[in-house]
């Protein structure tokens, strides 16, 4: 499975594509970010988002798309451009058919470091760590897409033992009964500590 | 010049189409709403906006489209959910290449009836008489769309009369620096008290 992260912003949007399942070693496809002028517009930032986005989705092909589930704890107009932001990202990702999942910050910050309240440092370290590079992508925002990534896999590898196991119960999951952000497993996160 | 208003939501997004210019009467060409299922996963809503904007595009192709402007007075969910619908429309716009401009709830009130802080039904009156209707379009949603759409002329209008003043004095307005939505003037809409 290819997920791609989103890490939504409206100057800068981090983006990162990371392959793999459920036990067997993650491995980081690309990272980036995605930027617009502050002083533009913001339906040109947004298209800009588009555009650029667009791109990533056609160059690395992603099966799911993660992207960060916000709450207003900023400032109201951050907030509402990042909200723009991320619904532009869904919006691209919905037109070609994948599956996106939403996770909060403590959900990626306990599945990638087992605590739903590490640093950044903490995760970025993660990062590198489960993906074995050799430092971490910079700006952060490209290693926070990354951790969504990573995130996904592990929790989306949840719901899908869940399906699994109600199948061979003769059981089924009615579709979207198991939406893949309101599974509560912590992910294999604590085994890295 | 044609002009598409959007009020924007998630559950009904009002869009309504005027036909005009400043010292003319405006005409209605069209009002409605997009709903999306208030059940449905926020992707799959954006996207439903998304599908159905670009119908009223390709439809009436307006020359212009006003958005309103919002500020985060209503609760936190909403106003994401509403931010993002709205940054739909505006990305809908921009891909066509239109003008887009944001104004705001009391700019859209004052132009229309000559109070910023005229009651919706005032508003909906002064719509019905602008536009010459025997009713205001339902839900509201619509009507407050065509009021966008109206403001947006006038104010449009006004914009335009100062870069045409400009010109007459042999100076021109830089790309870009009389953005619509800073324009102050109050429209026309006290002349119809």
């Amino acid at each position: 499975m290819r997920v791609l992260g989103v890490d939504p912003g409206l100057t800068r949007m981090g983006i990162g594509l990371v392959d793999g399942r459920l036990g067997a070693p993650l491995k980081m496809v690309a990272a980036g970010v995605i930027r617009t002028p502050v002083g533009a517009p913001i339906h040109e930032r947004l298209l800009g988002i588009d555009v650029q986005i667009a791109e990533w989705f056609d160059e690395y092909e992603p099966d799911a798309v993660a992207v960060e589930r916000m709450f207003a704890q900023e400032g109201v107009r951050t907030i509402m451009g990042t909200a723009q932001a991320a619904g532009v990202a869904m919006v691209a990702a919905a037109r070609r058919g994948l599956p996106v999942a939403l996770h909060t910050p403590s959900e990626v910050k306990a599945a990638v470091s087992g605590d739903g309240r590490a640093q950044k440092e903490q995760v970025a370290a993660m990062v590198v760590r489960i993906l074995k590079l050799s430092e971490a992508p910079k700006p952060v925002d490209a290693t926070d897409a990354l951790a969504l990534a990573i995130c996904h896999v592990w929790r989306g590898g949840a719901a899908d033992r869940i399906a699994e196991a109600l199948e061979k119960r003769g059981l089924s999951a009615p579709s979207g009964s198991v939406p893949l952000h309101r599974v509560r497993g912590r992910g294999r996160g604590s085994g890295f500590r």
